[in-house]
């Protein structure tokens, strides 16, 4: 099988850093949300791909690993990579670079379930991920 | 030694729901940093302490156990503790609870290190924390 | 006519503050916001009131006047006052002021017009606002 | 005098739109801000050029007239003009565009006034802001 992985270029706000030009440990989610979305987009995965087949995926586990901080003026690259897995879930693996010099700035993972739009736990895969990794898993 | 804890209510925010009224899961952060600042206050460890005395506490690690989301209207109370390390880290353990039913709704952690005011690493503990932990960890 | 107002204390977040502990001005609309929404509590006229009558009210206008600056610690308090119109809006003019000795630390007001669920433009009231001005404007 | 102005494109970020793919009227403040920087690094006159030369430039004045939403996916401009004044302010007009079709989103103002290191307002201009306004001004 193919690593299902995308990459993501993040522009940092102004508004999201500190006096010192840090960027704010909480707007890391946002970054890993917008791969997120650029791994849907990129594989038919996306948020309203879920919304069209009567689902949705919310996040039940999310880790941040902050290596090195990422700073004003940097342009840093969010590399995302899908987890196969045999249980009801999605599982992402993220890695943060500076695209200047590769080093490796962060790094986490993020886990989700399935729910109906009753908001209801699935315990099984909906039909349209299982076909999703049937097309995508075992090429 | 007794358990260093301290609790804080949140106001969720409108602009924090989306239209099913839950919690983006992006606003934790929020909380969490909340939680500290009020445990900082309680205590006497809070970032202005630091700043006064030449040192930041970054965070390294940062992790959420979404249980059961957080809906508009809800009065979240978020607990957080302090996991005493022998290693130059601040560890906390955090716990949000729905006020209503005292139902858990998200556990999760977070790791600090200290950095002195250029930004380099410090491998002990900074003169002021230890004097702080002398006092409240042998309580 | 009475005046159609309401209030809604402000708890600042850490994260909205600067490193002087001052709040960034991005911050603000949240805080009108909560507001608006408080009003369509006290009134019959929030959010989720407009979405069961099938109609959205998007900004069109919102401005900020800053006369003193909100700092971290305060408790602000935002009054929102309704602002009856012939035209086709609903307008809301905004004051905070500091509770600890009733200064007036902001001012501003905003504007919405009426969409209906195909995010067309409606010229005239839909008849859930038409039915709660009669209650509420001329009493 | 040529007209000072500066353009910054912005990337919508996916946790600031609602449901329907619209951004949140709350996210403006960002891209206005962004754009001031912008300008600033292209006229020598950003935040870090006001903290240098020890002295603030906080708002007192925001505008936001919302005349089309912005979707995502859309990749709006923002077009930034410095408007020259007698007062001791700093006026910027602001114009979102969508880049596809030219068409007219946003328009709003912001003015600054300048404060000392004490947080002082001052009532005429730093002596870095005249000189800059000879400068760029007179070209």
């Amino acid at each position: 099988m193919q690593e299902l992985k995308a990459t993501k270029e993040i522009e940092i706000r102004f508004s999201e850093v500190d006096s010192m030009g840090v960027v704010w440990h909480g707007s890391y989610p946002l970054y890993f949300e917008d791969a997120r979305e650029e791994w849907g987009r990129k594989f038919g995965f996306g948020y309203m791909d879920m919304v069209e087949h009567d689902f949705y995926a919310p996040l039940v586990d999310l880790e941040f690993h902050y290596k090195r901080p990422i700073i004003y003026g940097m342009r840093p690259r969010v590399e995302i990579t899908y987890r196969p897995t045999e249980a009801a879930k999605i599982i992402y693996d993220y890695e943060i670079y500076d695209t200047r010099d590769e080093s490796l700035l962060t790094t986490g993972h993020s886990v989700q379930v399935f729910m109906d739009k009753a908001y209801k736990l699935l315990w099984e895969n909906p039909p349209f991920f299982e076909q999703w990794k049937k097309k995508w898993e075992q090429e």
